[in-house]
Formats: C-alpha cells, structure tokens, sequence
C-alpha cells in the first residue's frame, strides 16, 4: 500500500477549504486535523469529511504524525507560522504573500533552508493550462529570444473595504500574481521597475489609500520588456491573458468561457462572458498546485514554486509600490 | 446525516471504470459492489476504493442494500440485466444503447415502466457544458423556431475490428449519440431518415459489413431539417460541434481545446488540435449525468435521459441503417 | 501601349451595373457599350462613364470594335444572346444560370465551343479570398482525400415574390452557386443528389410553388459526401462558410465581418454580424472574376469557370429538383 | 457636373504613389500635377494616369487651378513646403509627421490657421474599419469611462540602416502613429509620458542610436492609463491590436487575416498569418483619408485629423524620447 501524505491545514477559510477540498480528493494525502479561530464556520462545511477541528494550530505542529502544513490563514500571522512550522520539521506549502515585511521573508527564508523542508508558494497560476503552456512553448524556444511579456489581469469586483485595509495594497495582494507570472513566463529575473496607478474604480479605494487601476512596467535582465495592466473591477469578469512576443514569433492565450456557444441574431453576435470568479477559473490549477506539492515531498522532487519565487516577487510589488509614491522606475537592488 | 445512494455496477470496463471513479466522488453515494467476468484487471484500479467484487453481476441484484445499479456490460447483455434489475426494485443507469434488437428494447420498456424504477440511459452529451447551452438557448427562445440542426461527430480513430464486429455498426454505434442530440437540441421527434454512407477510411471496415463515413438527413416533426456528419477517423481529434439555425437566428459551438494558446511564427498562426479522446472531451458531462440519476432517485425528480429517448435513438438508428441499404428516404413510423 | 479589352454589356439591372463598375476601374479594359431595356434608370449612374446607351443589345454584337460581352440580361434571354454573340465572335462572360432549360444549354454549349470564343460563368464564389484559399489547400493534398465536403449557404432575406416566381426555384437561383462549389472544392463531379426541401420562413413561398429551406446531399465520384444547407433568411446577415473534410485533416471557412471588434460587458460579449449583403460579402470576389475573364481573353489563358462548369451546376439543380419532387436520391446520369 | 477638386501632389514615392493612385479613382478629384526629384521612377507607374510631372514642386503652388496640395515628401522638406502652399492658399494634405522640430512646426500651426486653409495629417489608422469602430463604440459610452487603452503596434520588418539615420527614431517614425490613436481612442490629452525601451532585434540599429523594442505608458488628463509596445520586427507580420477597457466593460481589435481558412491536421491547427504590410492592410483606410480630406474641401467640412493632433502626437514623441534619456516619468508640459 501507497505511503500517504499527512497533512494539517491553518486556516479555513475560502481558500484553506479549497484546499482541503483538493486535497481529500489525492489519493496519496490524509488530511488529519484543520486548524480555525473560527470553528462554527469550519464545521458547517467539513462535517463530512472526519477532520479533526481545533482553534490552536500549534496541535498541527506538535503532531508528529502530520509531516506537512497547508498555511492559508492571514498574512501578518504567515511568519510566526513558517517559522515554527519549519522547527518542527513540517514541509510547508504557503499562501501568497508570504510576508508583507520584505526584511522577515528574507531572514526566514534562511531559516526554512536550513530546516531542510520543502517549502512552496501559492501562485496557483503557473498550473494554469493556458499559461503552462505559454511558459512550455517559450521554454522550447517556440518565440526565440522573449522580447516582450504582456500580463493582463484584472478581477471582476474589488474586495471589501476591510479587506482593502488589511491587504497589502493592490501590487502585494493582487499584481503579485502578475509579478510571478512574469518572472515565470520570461524565464528572466526583473531588474527595473515603474508603476503607473489611479483610482479609477472606486474613491473610497483611494481614500483608503490604494489604487485601483495600474500599468506596471518590468525591465528583465536579459533586455526584455514586460507590463502588467491591472483593474480592480472588469464587469464582464475574471480577466487573465497574457502574451509573450519574441524574436521567433509571439503567443497568446486568451480567457477562459464556460461553453463556446455563439449566438448570432439581428442585433449582432454574441457570446456569454468569461468565467467570473478565480475559483472557478483556476479550480484544476489549483488542484494540480497540490498534487505537485504532495508529489515534490512524497516523491522527492523539487517544489515548482519555491520560497525563493515567494520573495521576489513580493520584491517587485515592493519596488512597484515605491515607484509609485516616488514616481521613478525603481530597480530591484534598491529593494531588501 | 444525509443518506446515500448504494450503488453496484454491473461491467467494469472502461466506462463501467469511469462511472465508478466520479461516483465514489460523490458524496451522496456509496458504491458497494462491482461485478464483473475479469476480476484480474477489475483489481488494478480498484483495489483502494474497497468495493466488494464479484465475477456474478446477480448478487448485486439480490443485495437488498443496494437500491441502484449501473449497467456498463456489453450491450448483448442489457435486456436480460434489465430485466431482472427492474424486477428486482433497482433503479437502472444504462449505457447505450439499451439494445440492438428493437422490438426487445420496446417489450422491456413497458416491464421497466411496470416496475416504477427510474431508467437512466448514458446519453452523456446532453450534459455537455456546450451541447447543453445550445438546448437551454434554444428553449428559451432565442433563435426562434428551429429550421435546421448540422451536428458534426467524427473520433479520432475507428476502433479495432473485432469491435467493428460486434458495434451494430456505425450508427448504432455511434451516429446514436448524434441522433439523441438532434431530438435534445431540436426539441422535436424525428419523422424519417436519409442516410449517404461511404468506405473512405479502411476499406477493412467495409468487409466487415460497416461503414466509416456517413452524411444522414433527417426531417423532423416540427418541419425543421437535421443533417449529421459522421467519420470514424478525423486525424485532428475528436470533433463534436453543433449548430441549430432557427427564424430568430443560430448558435454554434466549437470543440474544446486542451488551451487557447495561439502561437504566431513566420509560417502561420498554430494551435494546439482539440481534446483528442472522449474521456477528455467529456470528463465533466459523465460527472454531471450521474449526478443528474443520483438527485433523480435520491430526490424524486425526472430523470434527464428516459427509457423513451434510449428507444427513440434506436430507432433512427434502423432507419438509417435501412435507409442505407434500400437507398431511400425511410419514415420512422415504418421502423419497429 | 497595352492593348485594351473593348466590352459591351448587355443588361444593366444591379449585377451588370457592377460588372461595368469594376471593369472601368480596370485598365487593361474600355467599355464601350451598355444596352438595357430601361434606360432612364442605367443614365442615373452610367452618366459620367461615357458609355453608349442602346436598348438594343445587337448593337453591340454587331460592332465590330467590341471583342467582348458581358451577358446580365434575365436567364431567359441567356440562350438567344449567348448564340448570337458566338456567331458574332464575340467573347462572352454570363451570369449564372445559362438557361433554366438544361437541354437547351447543352445544345448553345456545342455551339459556343465551335465558335471558338471565350465563355466564362459568373460564378463569382470561386474567387472569394476563402473559398479560394480552401481550394488551394485541398489541391495540395494538405487535407489529403476528401472525405465530406460541407456548405453552409444562406441568404439574408428572401427575394420579392415576383422574383421567386421567375427565380427557376431555390435550387436553380441560389443553390446554384452551392452545387458549383461543391464541385470546386472537391475537385470531383457529383453522381447522386437528394434533396430535403422545407416552407419555413414565409408560406407565399411555398404558395408560389417554391421552398425556401433545404439540406441537400451529393455522392461524389470519387467516393466523397457533400452536404449543402440553405436558407432564405438569415436574420444575422448573408451566411457562407465551408468546410472540407478529409483523410489528412480538414479547414473551415467562417463568415467575415465588417470588423473585430468584440465587445465584453456585463451582459456578455459581443461583436457585429457578418457582412450582410451579397455586394458586400463578395465585393472583390466580382472584381477578381472579372479581371480573370479579361485576362483569359488579352493573353490567351483558359477561362478559369467554363461552360461545361456552369451546365454541370445547372444539371445537379435539376436533379435536386426532381429529388424533392420524387422524394428519392436522384443519378446525375438520369438528367439530361 | 460636379465639381471636382484639383490636387498636386508634391512627392512622390510610396506613399505619394499610394495617395495619386487612390485619388484618380475619386470620381471627385482630378489630379493635375505630380512633382518628385526623381522623375524617371515616377514615369514608370504614373505614364497612363495623364498627370503633368515636374521636378519642381513650385509649380503646382503657382498653378492657379490647383486647390490642393498632398505633401509626400521627406520629412524635412514639410515645414517649407506648408508655408508656401499656405501662403498660396492651398488646401494641405500632409504626411506624417509635421517636422522633427516641434518649435518649427508650433509656428507652423500659427502660419495656417492664418491662412484659413484645410490641412489634414495622414494619420491613416483613424480610418481603419477596426479603429473606427474601437472609438465609435468609445464614444457611444459602450465601455463607459476609459480606464486602460493598450495599443500594441508591431512591424514585420526593420526599414533600412539608411531609413533609420534618417527616421527621427522609432518614437517619431513608427509609435507616432500609436500616439495620435492613444488620443483618439481615449477622447483624451495625454499628459505624461514613460518609455522603456530597448535593442533587441539588430544592434546596429542601437548602434545608429535608435532602439528597436519600447513599452511606453501614457497618463491621460481623465485620469486613463495607456500603454504602447512597439516592435521593429514581428516575424508573423502588421501587428496592430488595440484594446480599450473601462467602467462598462471593454472593446478588444485584432489583426486583420488575408482570409479565415482554419486548417486541421494531425499536427494542429493552423491558419495563415495576418496581412504583412501596412499597404495591405491600410489599403482601405487609405482610400478613406483621402475621401475624407477631398469631402472636407469641397463640401466645407472640418478636417477629421487636424494640425493639431499632428502637433500632439510630436510632443507626445518627443516627451518619450526624452524619457527614456532622462529615465524618467517626462510631462507633456515640460515639451515645448
């Protein structure tokens, strides 16, 4: 019989229960005990699934049966929660940011390294089918040399207002997704950064002091251009397309629809709109991010996306968000 | 605690195989046993699930706890498994198509009916994410009356000929799903068949008495035309698209892509072909119409797929096959 | 100085109004003449031209200067002028039909190859960019043998009744195009017709004896099935794509639009109908037929839409005819 | 008879040949004069066309009947040539750009505003059926207030090392034209400028002090953010793609196809690349200016692309070469 993977999980909320969710699903993982300050809500939805339930995550840790921990609770309690996790020798898989504070995610990174545990970051979208293959025909060589790297990303409604506060801002909380994806599509570090942002969507945002609309643009390493379009509020949807156009050619991906029908009537052609959400757009990615974590520790590989990926691009969200307030292209050495 | 379906499945090939693995998924299910003639290969994929396996489908219709079945044996077998199913109080899943003999499929229908059993036929299409937009437009409107449906279906490779042999031939085979689309879609019966056929394959297929090519017309009740194209061999991947045009205008659906990359060089725009093999294609559609009879006997709905359309589907099937051989248009009402 | 082309026209109701129009744009072309019976509405736009007006056409095959004539006089006059013309050397470009009277354009076809002038039909399809483009590809064998050929052919509002009355019917006025098509993209003579004809867009139709909805079937020679559907009314604009299906892969044609925009918003997305007139759609299909026929007679190259070309389109009208009269699949071989 | 406006054209080259040839084709427009230094290349296309040639440019300012001048000479000889022809009461058609020297052609402005005569910039996309409808759509408030315009503006090839010296650089020569439809897609002033830029497809042209590759971001004074990325060099052929997103949803433009035949083979799925040149691809809205310009005169219309969107579009040029020296966000206030 297959050895199973033992895991624990703090935080359960919407994307810790995805998780878990996924998880129960491999056939290689044993999702032991979810961790929640909240357990009234976790209960509502775990109740099947024969959990243990706790409001201490140190029970995860203390647990020499669980062998790795899915951390998906609130950012500013990611650090304590890394470090403990990797004292006690737990394999960590990690939600994004891994910090807001530059400085913390580099010092633990030295600690996670000496720990010797595999360590992975949530940037779920490099599971995505269309940008994997993106990243794979740019990888073959398929464009040549990357000349320039467009990211669009935008969500289909901003978040709360509690949520804004609590965030990060617009480049930690959501363009790090699109710093990731830059780094991972290009292949190529980024050196340079300028950011470009408004509030556009709504004042209340900016009063709050964010942004909502940003072009971000990137200076790779090795010449390249990228820049990422960000909006806070697309009414039509999810919006996730990039292009990466070199030397050899160029490719595209486009959103995803949830069916292909086209309607075509006197008022013209239509279609229904993308999909809406990112759980729903991204639901395989996200199971395949946890298979290739449980696949990285159970069968000894590397982790796809590692603590290192974690820490640069909160690097670039740093360096966008002084260009911002600074109004100059920031480079990254000025940054950690 | 909710309660669950218990379930056995009669034939675990691979769609006996595949049922199996979406319903243990289910969480309102428990597959309790599996019967099949060759335990051997049963096994491999089996073994974890921890059904109870038997080379003799009728203890699963003597076990009292069991109050459904799903029936993935071969098609020689359904009748007399339906039979003693339907007797036995289980409610019945069946592949299609539930016969080749028609007047059996008839004779059963009225014993099944007698029973007070619900009687799922495996039209998994319907469920379709693209295939079912098309109904739900069409139902609500939006192209008006229906004037013609084009339903393109061709795989990606004809199958062995030892299966050839014993298929019922490619309309019973697999033009069926098509002529149960064209009633899904048109929302309307069929009232007679023209079918062209051809050898433009493998002119094996031919000495084995079947066709690999086919163009079938079909003239609905409602006054609406069907055409539906048929190739057993369409080297790009597996092709399903519809199309239903009506008064008000028409809607078209495509394949489905494994991405939407889109890769432009010096030689042209490339794409990746569509989802090469049907278990892909329709991964989610087998989901859903399980989950469509679980929720029919589970809470006392309808069932989507009834014993009627099985039948129905049949019998465009003889006429076609008629059609072929008599080189003429044949009414329905002169089958069976 | 290059020598022009002297070319008269004989009809001048819409279609010889654009063939005049784009053959003064021509530079290897002088129109001289244009004879029409109604005068007053040819001055309206032929004023600045400088043509001579005549109504009577036999001024132009009698002057000795004019070495070329363009025929878009109604289909009953066809046969006269061709035979005129002939005797008279002239070359001559027709508008399809030839005749509603397949013997009689048999006969005149005899006639005009004796003559020894140029005769090319007007259909204007084969020289559309996609259709074009289709038959390329096939040619290469890039599809390898075809194996279905399908057309996709609809207007975007019938004709006025007085027109369907002397129109020759839906098979001989618009499928007409479609059967030449067929043959076109094949590169294969048809051998079998049957026809599904269908009332559903306006019952006067039907009153005046004609249909205005059909799904007719061709055997090819070389094994192929061809399917063609047609309708009177498209709501979303003039509908004309193909599709070539064969042993090596297969290429669609779509519609093509005014523009690309699409448009996404809450309500879906959206993008403009497809051209939706015929002038429109296939505007530089006309003007590329008729720089062929000019070029075909200036320097001696075979017209590239023959005689024979536009009999064989008119004999599988026929026969489609008489297959929705007898209700059966009709041998080419039986007409004519 | 109408009257007909009569037109020099000063220049003759490409462009100069592009707009003679489309003019005659005006039913509207005699083209009397054509001067060009180079006499004998000019002979060689424009013998049939009956246009008087000259060497001397002043002829046609002298000539009384002539009412207006197409400027299509090299960029530094423009800003005399206006003067003169204002001075002479011409009505000007003038390629892009106005001059290199933004004081110079600031002065200009002055000069013909003046003289009271019409003066349109070839800025050609504006006519574009795809760019037309982007800002038609804008302006009907389809997309609600612009939040982001993308433009994306590749070219198949490099010109020649000599063009380059010659050219202005990339922002004045080639991304001037992105600069004037950042304007007139958003229907706002730009207000600040960004540019990355970089050698990446020759390093001679880095050599010859030009770059090749640039991302430049654009504030508008509504508060929108825009983007440009431009390549010397897209292997695939024109590409230019624009996309407008705001509060309402967004309008997306793709590249223009020689034809829609999709092509699927066991190897994938494959279609032609886009059309090449600008010359293929602008050919319409070529003919459009033109048509624009000459109703403008004759029928005491304004002009659709003023003096001052030329004057603009140069400062905006100007401010992004000087940000990419100054490595620094440039104000459009700081240029000129």
């Amino acid at each position: 019989m297959q050895q199973k993977l033992v895991i624990g999980i703090v935080g359960a909320g919407r994307i810790g229960r995805l998780h878990a969710e996924n998880l129960v699903r491999n056939p290689r993982v044993a999702v032991k005990t979810v961790s929640d300050l909240y357990l009234d809500a976790v209960r509502d939805w775990a109740g099947n699934y024969g959990f243990r339930l706790t409001q201490d995550y140190k029970e995860i840790l203390r647990d020499p049966e669980i062998q790795a921990v899915f951390i998906c609770s609130s950012t500013d309690t990611h650090i304590p929660i890394i470090t403990e996790a990797a004292q006690a020798g737990k394999h960590i898989f990690c939600e994004k940011p891994i910090s807001f504070d530059l400085e913390k995610t580099a010092q633990t990174h030295e600690l996670v390294r000496r720990a010797g545990v595999k360590f992975q970051v949530g940037f779920n979208r490099r599971f995505d089918f269309n940008f994997a293959r993106v990243r794979e025909l740019v990888e073959q060589g398929r464009i040549g040399d990357p000349h320039i790297v467009r990211i669009t990303s935008r969500d289909p409604a901003p978040p709360s207002y509690d949520y804004v506060k609590v965030s990060g801002g617009l480049f930690m909380d959501m363009a790090i997704h699109d710093f990731d994806m830059a780094r991972f599509l290009s292949g190529s570090e980024v050196e340079e950064v300028f950011a470009q942002g408004a509030v556009l969507v709504d004042p209340v945002i900016g009063e709050l002091g964010d942004i909502d609309t940003a072009v971000t643009t990137l200076r790779f390493k090795n010449g390249a251009i990228g820049v990422i379009d960000n909006s806070r509020k697309a009414v039509y949807g999810y919006d996730q397309r990039v292009e990466v156009f070199g030397s050899k050619g160029g490719v595209t991906v486009q959103n995803d629809f949830p069916n292909s029908a086209e309607i075509s009537t006197e008022d013209g052609v239509y279609r229904d709109k993308p999909k809406y959400f990112f759980l729903d757009r991204y639901r395989e990615a996200y199971v395949k991010e946890t298979e290739a974590f449980v696949s990285a520790v159970l069968d000894g590989r590397d982790v796809p996306v590692s603590y290192y990926d974690g820490l640069q691009a909160e690097r670039i969200a740093h360096a966008a968000k002084r260009s911002l307030q600074e109004k100059r292209p920031v480079r990254l050495d000025e940054i950690g």
